[in-house]
């Protein structure tokens, strides 16, 4: 049994009649791979149906525990992702991976890509992996990755990884939705460059110098250890371990596991857990609401309602902000 | 007289009662630049003020050309933008410069290197020049960009040039903001990857080759030739011409502000001016719709409301879906 559905036909059944979601949500429950499949093409294709798959979803979740890995690209993030994936399954485990590529509108080529990468766990029916797009206008990510995480973490997955390429704000903005945050990186990358990027020393909860065979690894970790002692935490909180791996064979990666549930434990501990996924819950509810009023928006009658107002705006017969208030009070009734 | 306020003083009057919004904008609609770019720190500071400012300055904008400048890094968008201005100058026309970095939530220190590389234009009262960051979570671009504009128009500059760094996505978002937008190449940048990009056949009304006295440039034309012939475009649309500059010597812009013209004329001629106008006016009223629903919901009692229905989220009491109806019906009393 493959563990990733063929993007081209999961979630888009022949006739609608097909998809019974509560009969859906219970295969997915119990298990089965296809049906978890389906349920996040669901997110991917922004189905209407999303509505009823999360409601009957939201009691059984809560039992993941999420892990986000970050990194520049060249950094070994699917190979790291990857021998964690194995490390995990020798503790018995059953491990959902997420691969999130924020720059591309298409799932269907990195979703090929993982295919192969992840060779080692195609077959593993405890495994399941996808790729997703960051689709959509605005807050893409903040809007799908949240109730992907909620299918695989109802499915039963006891560990999901959602692994980002860094680029930028989005790094920043996948780490505000894992339980844990793992900064890869790596030697000859531009060691430099890679520690003042924006946000690295803030969002890690765990660093990784992946490629520790390699010339260089020993002054990426000093210079990180440096960055990070100078780097303001605030009193009590969590100090990030500096881990090194040698992703390609494996080496290092038990000791990432033992760190993601000493960080777990560490949530537990001190509510910070509850405190984390309140705040995804909070960016997904604004996001759902957000994208509910924009689809309102551009939904047949109010679409012409709201051209008529920009071309007003563009004659400038109206100021901006006063043609947002019509808009607004024409949806607040 | 610099023609680049003091962005730490601008917009941020000692006491509040020193903004007589009608008196501010009067004197920038007079000329007077210090007016101008504390109007401007007022879209930057996401004012309240802002409100009142649009109606005002409204009656007044649509008369100015937008132009967009957009490229990868190193392509040479600063000279070229500065050798535009030298050649609009020669005609006796007003420029606005609006310099955007879509990747830095700072202005400083942009502003200050737009003065050193926009050293010849710094000291003509006729020439604005002004970076802007994207600041805010969402929207930033869509939601400023459009209200600098429009101070910038409404005080009266003939073209206003939109010069952003070409990342992405916010590339073809800026391009949506302009009249006309030119995309700059140059040789030696890797020009496969260069055309390759996401949207950059789509996005130009003009191509210009910078660098056209180095080796390469004749090819980098020739290959853009070709992806533009093979890309379609309907029916009866304008066919973007590519042109040869040197900016260092100016050497080919005399063109390119003709090429503006032409297309200003096409635009005006067949419509699509007012269209690309409206569809300008309604992503800003969008925004600015959004923005303000945002900061009801972080609003002070409203906080808490979200923030106990992300908790409910958290535990799994509610879906996210119906959480997010919640927090809407609330707003829509």
């Amino acid at each position: 049994m493959v563990s990733t559905p063929d993007a081209a036909t999961a979630g888009r059944p022949r006739g609608r009649s097909a998809v019974a979601v509560p009969e859906l949500v219970e295969k997915a429950r119990a298990g089965d791979l296809r049906s978890v499949g389906r349920l996040i093409s669901l997110v991917e294709d922004e189905s209407p149906l999303l509505r009823e798959v999360m409601a009957l979803l939201a009691p059984h979740a809560g039992h993941a525990k999420v892990v986000g890995i970050t990194g520049s690209p060249g950094v070994g993030k699917s190979t790291t992702t990857s021998a964690l994936v194995t490390e995990l399954r020798r503790a018995g485990q059953r491990v959902g991976v997420l691969a999130i590529d924020p720059s591309s509108p298409f799932s269907g080529g990195a979703l090929l890509g993982d295919r192969v990468r992840m060779g080692d766990h195609a077959v593993d029916k405890d495994v399941f992996i996808r790729s997703m797009a960051a689709r959509g206008h605005l807050g893409g990510l903040s809007w799908s990755t949240p109730q992907a995480l909620r299918v695989l973490d109802a499915a039963g997955y006891d560990v999901i990884i959602v692994e980002t390429v860094g680029v930028g704000q989005s790094e920043v903005e996948v780490a505000g939705l894992a339980d844990t945050t793992i900064v890869l990186l790596a030697p000859g990358m531009g060691d430099g460059i890679q520690a003042a990027k924006a946000g690295i020393l803030e969002i890690g909860d765990l660093y990784v110098v992946n490629k520790a065979d390699r010339d260089g690894a020993a002054t990426v970790r000093r210079d990180l250890r440096g960055a990070l002692a100078l780097s303001q935490r605030p009193e009590g909180a969590w100090k990030p371990p500096i881990l090194m791996t040698t992703a390609q064979n494996g080496e290092g990666l038990a000791e990432v596991a033992t760190a993601i549930e000493e960080h777990h434990a560490w949530l537990e501990q001190t509510g910070e857990l509850l405190r984390r996924r309140t705040r995804r819950a909070r960016d997904e509810i604004e996001a759902i609401a957000v994208t509910t009023l924009r689809q309102r928006w551009a939904g047949l009658g109010r679409h012409a309602e709201l051209d008529g107002l920009a071309e007003q705006v563009a004659r400038g017969e109206t100021g901006p902000w006063a043609a947002a208030d019509v808009l607004l009070a024409s949806h607040l009734e």
